[in-house]
């Protein structure tokens, strides 16, 4: 597997997007041990330049001989990229940490948050799964839960930004809602629907039990991650005219009672989680405060008195960041540590 | 009570506001029999004139004189003025139809939504309480699911629009989204923070149990208007950067089991109800296609697998229509029919 080094040759795919931006930013910002950056891109971004620990890097066009000489490969472009070039990436002995939804329902491929199940990494077989942006974002917050109190059902409702999408969305965003101040059609490119000003209760495709994949990968990832087929998920999955941070509005039945101030105690000793939870000073966690941040806000705690054991909150984390970036480059973290 | 005639003096208090002017444009497009209008207002507003059937109608000052004649008076001028004002009215012989918050959860005063509890009207004392924009476009849903399978629990998020809280937070909400565009400093001044791409898990002010105010409405009006104690709510309510509009994400057990078809069917049957549910065409209800629209529309209707017997759906409604005004309009065409 990975052999321990003072420093590492790092290729992110699809070092031109969104989730891969972050990633190169993410990688500097925590000080990584890169020997060198190997970014990779679709032939159309070959040849742009990305600034890394202070110097120029050339985007490379992503093959399946990119990946000679490279020890972590982070892929965040696309399922079928991932489904094409990560097995020769694997090949030439490099380990993937794979942003795409591709391989994380593989039972070869751990999926990781490393707050909630570092030990799955060291069964890896060349591929690690990071898990899908609204997951993350409510699973640190519920690990802490199920292991006071066993969570039984959770029913969670999203409110997820553009940015969730990609660049083009929210570019999307920003056109229609100026088109719409200057009496101008708006245009639709990347949604069905116009999104400034709405909301699209609509993410990823339809599957045939009516749900979307986006609502059943909070379904079946947590399950896989908490490694507990008992705990039962249902999801609605929103999008809304928000450029950056997934909401989401959580109701959580456990086992076990847990007061809102019991909840509160738990979620604040927990990794990855900070609670920002005082609605008297009008305080609770918001898109806007927590773009850029690094853990899950929780607030809006609340017993919910409809049944015997269950709690209400409210979540926001950085969908490019935890999310997505961040977390696949604490993954890499782990594995040389 | 009422004496039947064949047109009735009607007066509008708060006839300048959102909601106000929403109630006399559907007292006209409705052709409610109307023999005079009296349009009633704050010291502000005095002599402001008002569109109705073909004529301008001067605004007058809302007092305690302002009933003598009157027959039916709709209410929507806040919770403090109708209390102040309301027992002047009915005094006065006027039966009052308040679209306000103040009456509803008194036992003497009915709380009406035409589709689902028409018999209530029948016990009112002069007032009548229109419920809250929330619970109106909910409850006209879960009455024929209730009817059919018994209602056991409702687990509600909602995403409402800013005209619910009226004209200010509409014009603040466009304010704050040039400014963002043109990079200059957005200013606050209805909602305690950024609504402009932002969501606010914070709707009216904050109760001692943790939830909001406008959570519990939905949570004792829900209970009120169905008569039955035994339905449980637990709700959170969330502002979104939409204009009109109230979105709202359900899940709800029952005691027999529905399929997600015999709910289509139920609600497609329901008064006040319009299905429109087909996610393969990408067609489900969004907020910009339900305003102005009477009914609340219903699609992702789909059965949640984490219980035995539950519904996920998600609904729209025009909050200023059949929210608030369209709402009050029915209960008086009721009242004459």
């Amino acid at each position: 597997m990975l052999k321990k080094k003072n420093s590492y040759v790092v290729a992110v795919a699809g070092a031109t997007g969104a989730v891969g931006r972050e990633m190169v930013a993410i990688l500097d910002e925590r000080k990584f041990p890169v020997a060198e950056l190997v970014p990779l891109a679709s032939e159309r971004s070959e040849g742009e330049r990305i600034d890394f620990d202070g110097k120029k890097w050339t985007v490379k066009r992503l093959t399946k001989e990119s990946f000679s000489g490279v020890d972590i490969a982070l892929f965040s472009a696309g399922a079928s990229r991932s489904l094409e070039f990560a097995p020769a990436a694997v090949e030439a002995g490099t380990v993937v940490i794979d942003n795409s939804s591709a391989y994380r329902m593989d039972p070869e491929v751990p999926l990781v948050v490393p707050e909630v199940n570092p030990h799955a990494l060291a069964r890896h077989k060349g591929i690690i799964a990071n898990p899908n942006c609204s997951t993350i974002g409510m699973i640190v917050a519920l690990k802490p839960i199920h292991d006071a109190a066993t969570i039984k059902r959770v029913v969670v409702t999203t409110f997820q930004s553009v940015s969730g999408t990609g660049k083009k969305a929210v570019d999307e965003l920003a056109r229609q809602t100026t088109a719409l101040f200057s009496f101008k059609e708006i245009e639709k490119d990347v949604y069905p629907h116009q999104i400034a000003f709405n909301c699209l209760p609509h993410i990823d495709v339809f599957l045939d039990n009516g749900y979307t994949k986006e609502e059943m990968k909070m379904v079946n990832e947590t399950k896989k991650m908490m490694e507990d087929d008992s705990i039962r998920v249902t999801a609605t999955a929103v999008r809304v005219p928000v450029f950056r941070c997934h909401s989401e509005s959580l109701n959580i039945e456990t086992e076990k009672k847990l007061s809102a101030d019991e909840t509160r105690a738990l979620l604040a000793a927990a990794p990855g989680v900070i609670v920002y939870d005082d609605p008297g000073k009008n305080l609770y966690p918001l898109a806007i405060d927590v773009a850029g941040k690094d853990e899950t806000y929780v607030g809006r705690i609340r017993e919910d008195e409809s049944i015997e054991n269950g709690i209400n909150l409210w979540l926001v984390s950085d969908n490019l960041r935890k999310g997505a970036a961040l977390n696949a480059v604490q993954i890499a973290e782990r594995l040389i540590a």
